[in-house]
């Protein structure tokens, strides 16, 4: 790896402490597990604020749940330049993912604080609330939130407990009723700072990621309804066994996501995550079964193409295995969204000034980023991973390698201030 | 169906009331779950208890966690007549499962009672306990202690909250320490009822099923351990998706039922009940999988086949889907067992008397009469159900079906007691 020359004052030691300090906020049976809405995300949020503030900053919760910290610029009209990522994680997760790019906004907050830097925008460091799916059935809640993408209906979703999502939102300080007042049309710039969770900037030794484009994300929910019955006594003939339909369209979704992987249309990964048999007991047949389904792609035509297919293949295989499709619901769907041009030539700027490697890259991973492009020039430094863990307690980065992408963004901040 | 001509004083509608009272004792949300070891599990023993003392017998719990009402004999060495089932119930399970058999004991006792019968053999109405899958990982705890057949390393078994069965057991009145008191070898005859949970007796208009084999059942547990990764950023070709294993192996194990089932080689079934994929998030390829197979034939050899092939399948689906087979371990294993001849010519002898058809049947399902059978002549009786529904709230059979098989089980046992 190339060793940046200058690091314009970003201290890897401090980023890195910061990232362990909210790394021991987690569920002590299931490492690294800090879900959203949790007390320990609570937690974790108290502690962010507490660093927040620290580097000179206003921190507050707005309606959509955003923990923001903000400081004003020289130049009331010239809007905001936004810095943020995420601190929530999957169930067993990892300390990186969304957490270095938050880690990241507050070192650049440190760094302007004490190198008396005062920029002339207005100047947020953002923990976007719930970027992972949450236990509602929603990701992201915080940054659809503020491009006025969180809906109605999604606010209904309740998780396993039935609490609707709109009563959680309130305990982590938002407010439903006033989530028009969390949209924004002020942000001029948006940075987001995350690990690659890939292996192309490891395995070619190369500092930086500059994002061209985040895939579209569409998840789909499905149920196969059959008849429950007793394992030994219901001859194989007569059996409406649900969980072997599901078996089957698990198969055939890894066999269509090989299929468009290597097929020459853009970016596109598959993946079943979910599956849950009722009554899951080994001497009953199940008389439910339900899945979740994660496709991804760089292309919307691919992504509606595999739908169309997986709608086909679910039917068929109901019919099949003598049992019914009793739910094939699109629960979430998210556009391909495209990283901006000019704040990308401004990274890549900044990388070559510090003497930083870089390369162009899609995400196959959503981010909060892809909903700021809605609303904002937005644009994403990926960093190295060590061999593309994520999600998982093995996910690491280098102290230096999260400063070198904080110096990259700081870099680029500084020069659209000038500009 | 024919209807008997006489029920030997057996009344229909209080088998009915029982039946009834304990269905009550159910988790209000998953209506009817009883299950072994729980707080609702010792309410219904309570209830039974209550009704084994007004009919004139004495209750205990038996080092195996069983109730039992005894009544001694006029002849102490002609030693013990068992009538027994079991009151626990799988998840969402039905009301009669089980629990007909153990009615259907206690209307045995009271018409005794009633009728001022005194028999020459002691006489035992037994509720079996955790005749189920329990959340320990054993079926027929109480009878396999009964039979001594309940291993050391299985009383090691833990639940899902490291309770161990040995201590689970200590919480229901039974003793691992003293397992041995419990082992019998003074019953010359055990009876059970049950419904058929299949639709021969339905379909052909039978009263009475005289079981002549209860099938032997293999139950294996298998895990696919992968690698965990984002199920955005991680390329197909480079996923070790345990899920797509496990859900290869879940329809290898319908193919090789089904071949099973329609070759000549005796009753087979194998089933897929329970499946699990960690971490189960939908962002998140799954990093392990755990299934459990059930798998329950008439003839042992095809039993071992259908083992050897699964061994070896799900050893070369692992390798195809870039996964390891981290554990195919037997967990439970159970022989084939015959139904005692005498008692079966008595059964018939019975069902001819009373004017009830009846016709010869194997039992597709596992019952403490398998393990019964270790130690004593055994037999069964099974009585038709509504479309072979079991295992499943729409279990059902009517009062005057439940009423004529438990009216066998006395003429048999009244012949028994006499010969």
């Amino acid at each position: 790896m190339t060793r940046a020359s200058t690091n314009l004052g970003v201290d890897g030691g401090r980023i890195w402490a910061d990232i362990m300090a909210l790394a021991k906020l987690t569920d002590p049976d299931a490492a690294y597990t800090r879900r959203s809405f949790s007390k320990l995300f609570l937690d974790g949020r108290e502690w962010v604020t507490a660093r927040l503030r620290e580097a000179g900053l206003e921190a507050r919760v707005d309606a959509a749940g955003n923990l923001i910290g903000r400081s004003e610029g020289s130049d009331p009209k010239l809007g905001t330049i936004l810095v943020g990522s995420h601190t929530d994680t999957v169930p067993s997760g990892g300390r990186f993912d969304g957490i270095a790019g938050v880690a990241a906004g507050l070192e650049i907050a440190r760094v302007l604080e004490e190198r008396k830097i005062k920029l002339r925008h207005a100047l947020e460091i953002v923990d976007f609330l719930a970027e992972e799916p949450s236990e509602y059935g929603v990701s992201c809640v915080g940054s659809r939130g503020m491009s006025g993408k969180l809906t109605r209906a999604q606010l209904q979703f309740a998780n396993a407990q039935a609490e609707r999502l709109e009563n959680a939102l309130e305990r982590v300080g938002g407010d439903a009723s006033r989530l028009v007042e969390a949209e924004r049309s002020d942000i001029r710039a948006a940075f987001e700072l995350h690990i690659e969770q890939g292996t192309v900037l490891e395995s070619g030794g190369i500092d930086i990621g500059l994002v061209t484009a985040i895939v579209g994300i569409t998840r789909i929910e499905i149920v196969f309804t059959g008849a429950a019955g007793h394992a030994g006594a219901t001859p194989m003939h007569r059996r409406h066994d649900a969980l072997v339909a599901a078996a089957r369209l698990i198969d055939r979704v890894r066999v269509m996501g090989d299929e468009y992987a290597r097929a020459d249309r853009g970016y596109f990964v598959a993946t079943t995550g979910i599956v849950e048999a009722k009554p899951n007991a080994s001497n009953v047949i199940p008389g439910s079964a339900r899945l979740v389904i994660d496709a991804r792609g760089e292309l919307r035509e691919t992504l509606l193409e595999f739908r169309e297919r997986l709608e086909n293949e679910s039917l068929s295989i109901a019919r099949s295995a003598s049992v019914e499709r009793t739910r094939f619901e699109i629960v979430s769907d998210t556009l391909p969204s495209v990283c901006d041009e000019k704040l990308r030539r401004l990274l890549k700027g900044a990388a070559d000034e510090i003497g930083l490697s870089s390369t162009d890259i899609a995400s196959g991973a959503g981010h909060d980023s892809a909903f700021l492009s809605l609303i904002a020039p937005a644009a994403m430094v990926f960093i190295p991973c060590k061999e593309g863990a994520s999600h998982c307690p093995e996910e690491w980065s280098e102290p230096q390698e999260i400063a070198a992408g904080t110096a990259v963004i700081l870099g680029a901040l500084l020069a659209f201030d000038r500009a």
